[in-house]
């Protein structure tokens, strides 16, 4: 059925079905667009990209050898949609923008709107964005050069800074006049508002709101109770956030001083939702956020190496705490041989906890209110599943090696460490968020350090007294 | 300055303000709720409610204990917004729906849009759906009814059956005029469908462009070009999917015979995202995608046993093969201390490998087009690493126990068990992916199996051969 969907509503290039029917961008055309490239054919280029939708463009690109792409883009001209290039992820577009001219840069980013066009030019250093900045309308340009002075990842970076806002006194009769006979107004947009005449908010009006309205009736009479309004300044996983929590499609964007000065819309906001997780998926798997795809291997293995470093620490604490039971493992080598199963066992429950209580904090789920719960139902899981451990793995020993001890110390070094893995896997977390440290980067070696440690310790210790004992 | 914000903005129960600066629900207000519950003081806790959005009445009634939920839901009867249990999570709400009266359901379910009916009434049995459905009005019932007959997940149970649809023959006058005397229109809506008389979908008319058009223009004349338009059967997340790369707000929901029965809208599909994001992360840390912080000890310690007892597998694996190296380790039990670390380091890099590899495929950006070229830069990567790790480790091993020869052989395994890890962790999820399987849920037990045993295998085995060599 999807696939039907997908065949109907495909794109095309030049009469070419774009993608295949697992939604990649098909070989063929592919293959002409780089033959195109290549010739330097710009007249066929046009016909393969024409109507095409710039995260259709967006692919087509990234199919290509990163060393076509800027000239693909030269040679199309107007044809390229530069919001293709916030379809891409940082380390191609910034390869792509860096190697474009500034004349090609200027006249594509003159064409976005004003959030698109911060997207693009955030990457550049200081002197490039001048450079663009320099050779913008006048209007376009103070309106850009608001945008980028705010801090990175704040709402005033993801702001689209054109709107429409009308004065307190207008009734919905001049505001549809209005709307009827302006031509510059934003390309789309959702809900009218309402300002004083030193720009405060005074409240909004969604579009549907406005459209049931009759003509004589004043907008003032008829601005939304509930305020979709952030500040320029917040940062936008908190905007995020709150577009989610409350369900918001868009929402104003003030200044310090409470001045309208631009409006935030709901897919940029699922960009940063998307992203946030995407940050603590990889943070939580070791890999730095930044890593995208288009990194060389130079790249990667640099960036990678610092977390497998800061591991081997962890690793070779470990193997200091074995190290410890050398004469003991001497005498009975069957415990070099189960003791990393107790180990991995730990490590394995513990990044379980560790799992939910990170995205519990990023949800803001899990707070002061229930700590103390979700600590003690952790707990009591992993006592739950360190007995059932105990009684398999204790069989397990007992089967394989014959000595019915050495199932009794496996057995109990299990329930130890399963329940070391869950007050380290809830509390670990629980203290770097409360640090202010981002828990999701930082509790993996922590957590897997203390699994470790205890794990041997606990296994190689019980053996050691239990058969000096017995 | 965000805090300043939460506060200015900040929700009041009753005059007091609801959250603390952490945006938590405050402990007074709780307790204030708590009480008035006790005591079955349904007025005070109408005024306490008053006002609020229904993401706040969801995290208040969340911050109460359980049992309390369902009560002082009867007691606010019409001041409690049904819509604010679709923001609780699926155990939480169910237990609540449970214990309502089915007088009480009927009246709130009555109250909300489609989309948010069906949320709540999806988890209930056929049974106790039929008897709430029974007893609403023939339209709802019958709209309702529909959209539960789509399969779980699909875009047929998160549409709103609510919309705007008129004739192709209408003007915008007509169509502006219709709304402004209609009573019975959605909450909120974002264009105007143009249906044919057998309610085939012609096209949608966002309402910026309806206002922007004078009256006597043809709306069919004024459809867009782009056709934001999904089948009722999609899966939810293809749909996410298509909302996110083409930046809709709204898409149009069409039956297998074409003809309009309903639109989604971004903030449901906002959900949607957050939950699938959610879903691999879990996944990746050995945790079911359906378990909640509501959940019981007894539920989550049976739900983390089955993860913990495939690892088990793999861990004895691991230990089998240590096994068959017991004489080499009882004449060298440094062997024993270190054997740890290489395994280790084989298992984080395995990791990063593979939440890369997981996300990519997710995210659908890797295909077939750079599956070739990733496998390689990952290989490449791990190669890189393996001869940083194998010098570093190699000269901890001489520093610590005094032999060369234990730190070429650790060495030697390093490197080895670094290329098996990058192979593992791109080509299992690879695999997987093509088998149809999800790599999210499956690859973890499959890349440890490999790195575990290839680690062992390759560090005690070349340590057997080189000393029974040396």
């Amino acid at each position: 059925m999807l696939d039907e969907m997908a065949r109907e509503h495909a794109a095309k290039a030049d009469g070419l079905p774009l993608r295949n029917e697992n939604g990649d961008i098909r070989a063929e055309v592919r293959d002409a667009v780089a033959a195109a490239v290549e010739e330097g054919d710009a007249t066929r280029l046009r016909a393969l990209f024409a109507d095409l939708h710039a995260t259709d463009q967006s692919d087509l690109l990234l199919s290509l050898d990163p060393a076509d792409r800027p000239r693909l883009i030269e040679l199309l001209g107007d044809a390229f949609d530069f919001a293709a290039l916030t379809e891409l992820d940082e380390t191609a577009r910034t390869r792509i923008v860096e190697a474009l001219e500034t004349r090609t840069l200027v006249e594509g980013v003159r064409e976005l709107d004003s959030d698109d066009a911060v997207y693009i030019l955030e990457d550049l250093d200081k002197e490039d964005q001048d450079e663009i900045l320099d050779q913008l309308p006048a209007l376009d340009r103070v309106a850009l050069a608001r945008s980028l002075d705010y801090p990175e990842e704040s709402a005033g970076r993801r702001m689209q800074t054109e709107f429409v806002a009308v004065p307190a006194f207008w009734t919905v009769g001049q505001t549809i006049d209005h709307l009827r006979e302006t031509e510059e107004l934003p390309e789309r947009f959702y809900e009218i508002f309402v300002v004083d005449p030193r720009y405060q908010l005074l409240g909004e009006v969604p579009l549907d709101v406005l459209l049931r309205t009759k003509r004589p009736v004043a907008m003032v009479d008829i601005v939304s109770d509930e305020r979709h309004q952030v500040n320029a300044t917040d940062d936008q996983e908190d905007v995020a956030r709150r577009f989610e929590r409350y369900n918001w499609v868009s929402a104003a964007v003030t200044d310090d001083a409470g001045r309208l000065v631009g409006v935030i819309t709901v897919d940029d906001v699922v960009d940063v939702i998307e992203e946030e997780a995407d940050e603590d998926l990889k943070a939580l798997g070791g890999v730095k956020a930044d890593e995208e795809l288009s990194d060389t291997v130079w790249y990667i293995a640099k960036s990678r190496f610092s977390w497998l470093f800061l591991n081997l620490f962890t690793a070779i604490l470990a193997s200091v705490v074995i190290g410890m039971f050398e004469g003991q493992i001497e005498k009975m080598v069957a415990l070099a041989v189960l003791m990393p199963i107790v180990a991995s066992q730990g490590g394995n429950a513990g990044t379980q906890t560790m799992t939910v209580a990170v995205r519990a904090l990023a949800t803001r789920q899990l707070g002061n209110a229930n700590a103390r719960r979700i600590v003690l139902r952790e707990v009591a899981a992993g006592l739950l599943n360190g007995i059932a451990f105990a009684v398999i793995m204790g069989a397990v020993a007992v089967a394989w090696f014959g000595l019915p001890d050495l199932g009794l110390v496996i057995g109990l070094s299990m329930v130890i460490v399963l329940i070391a893995a869950a007050l380290g896997g809830i509390l670990i977390p629980l203290a770097l968020h409360k640090l202010g440290a981002d828990p999701a980067v930082s509790s993996g070696p922590f957590v897997t350090t203390v699994t470790d440690v205890v794990g041997f310790f606990a296994f190689l210790g019980i053996a050691t007294l239990w058969f000096r004992l017995s």
